[in-house]
């Protein structure tokens, strides 16, 4: 399968890149606004994962040019950048491809970190309100700990939640999830579920800042 | 330390009166609003801890009565019967009890449940609005599942938050939820934080609606 990591010199791009390079045989294409940019990490993820053993040819484009040929385009990108990037490579999706979105838009304050919500509901809601109407979005992703996931050394043994409205494209992405070790998909439902995904972000890191030992943390459902 | 727990004959009381009377020492009163339902209670969760070799007394009395005595004050009742409750015991209340509020508000529709945030912007918070201004609050026990915390067989190995502006009360709090066997406390700050945990509830119920062999789920921050 040919994934688009649109963002994906960003850190959740990064990470997701690295563990589908390390941990399964899907073609690799890292998007971003500039193909130079996207060229040069495409080349530090390859070198990372040589180091390792792993020889991966990851491609690297210009985040239109890297959605159109892609079966799954994850917009690894910001919340406030997420509707102007959708819509920026909303020519290069049909019903065929899947949109995946793991954005996730908060604020801080002096008591930490809060889920920001958006009027459309939800980031995942937001992205589907962007996206050509045929285009399936499935929401994912939301909850990984960026550094850890890019991090190959490090175990995961956590979760990631699925939503969207169409089941089978939900099941495509689980798929993807599973194929990261460590990974659990677990599939949440439809779109309206989003916002308490989401809102699981800030908790985690709130979480973290207040507990000695605990970093960089995921969940897990038991 | 004596532990009230008002609303102590509904599931996530019972759970917690159980698992107290079977894991530690503390003297528990269950509150309800009639005695005889609280003695009802209390004699069955005796029974269920006696067949367990576990010879422990539990207290019954009407709510505010409950109150009166204790240490801490656990206000196990649904999101809607909360304020009212808080304010029916408030006379009992003073700077030396804390008040732990477990309480989560929900709606639920086709897709399936979702957090329903109060005005004050969460459960949590509401019931510090009720609280005589003097009078700790900490939320805690948000996210157990109520039938697996009752069911003494269980395993748990899963986290419960604590949030509320006093530092010492969360300590107070986690101590005795960290007095449960397999139950971990983490901070997570001030009572601006609470509406992520609350939230947390029903994305537990939808994920184990969707996901075949999961139910009664709890969360575990790795």
């Amino acid at each position: 399968m040919e994934i688009a990591i649109l963002g994906g010199t960003g850190d959740i791009g990064q990470g997701l890149a690295l563990r589908w390079g390390y941990d399964t045989d899907h073609d690799l294409v890292i998007g971003s606004r500039e193909q130079t940019k996207a060229r040069t990490k495409a080349e530090e993820y390859e070198t990372e994962l040589d180091s390792r053993s792993r020889e991966v040819s990851i491609g690297a484009a210009e985040n239109s040019e890297a959605a159109a040929g892609a079966d799954v385009v994850v917009a690894a990108v910001p919340a406030y950048h997420l509707a102007d990037t959708i819509e920026s490579v909303a020519d290069a999706l049909d019903d065929e491809s899947i949109l995946v979105t793991p954005a996730v838009g908060m604020k801080r304050d002096e008591a930490g970190f809060h889920y920001n919500r958006p009027g459309a509901g939800s980031v995942t809601a937001l992205a589907a309100e962007a996206a050509p109407e045929e285009v399936p979005v499935v929401g994912a992703f939301h909850n990984l700990p960026a550094d850890r996931l890019a991090n190959l050394d490090a175990d995961l043994g956590i979760d990631t939640l699925l939503v969207g409205e169409d089941a089978d494209a939900r099941d495509i992405v689980a798929d993807l999830a599973a194929g990261i070790e460590g990974l659990r998909p677990l599939d949440a439902g439809g779109l309206a579920n989003a916002a308490e995904i989401e809102g699981l972000t800030p908790l985690l890191i709130n979480v973290a800042q207040h507990n000695d030992g605990l970093h960089d943390l995921g969940v897990r459902f038991d």
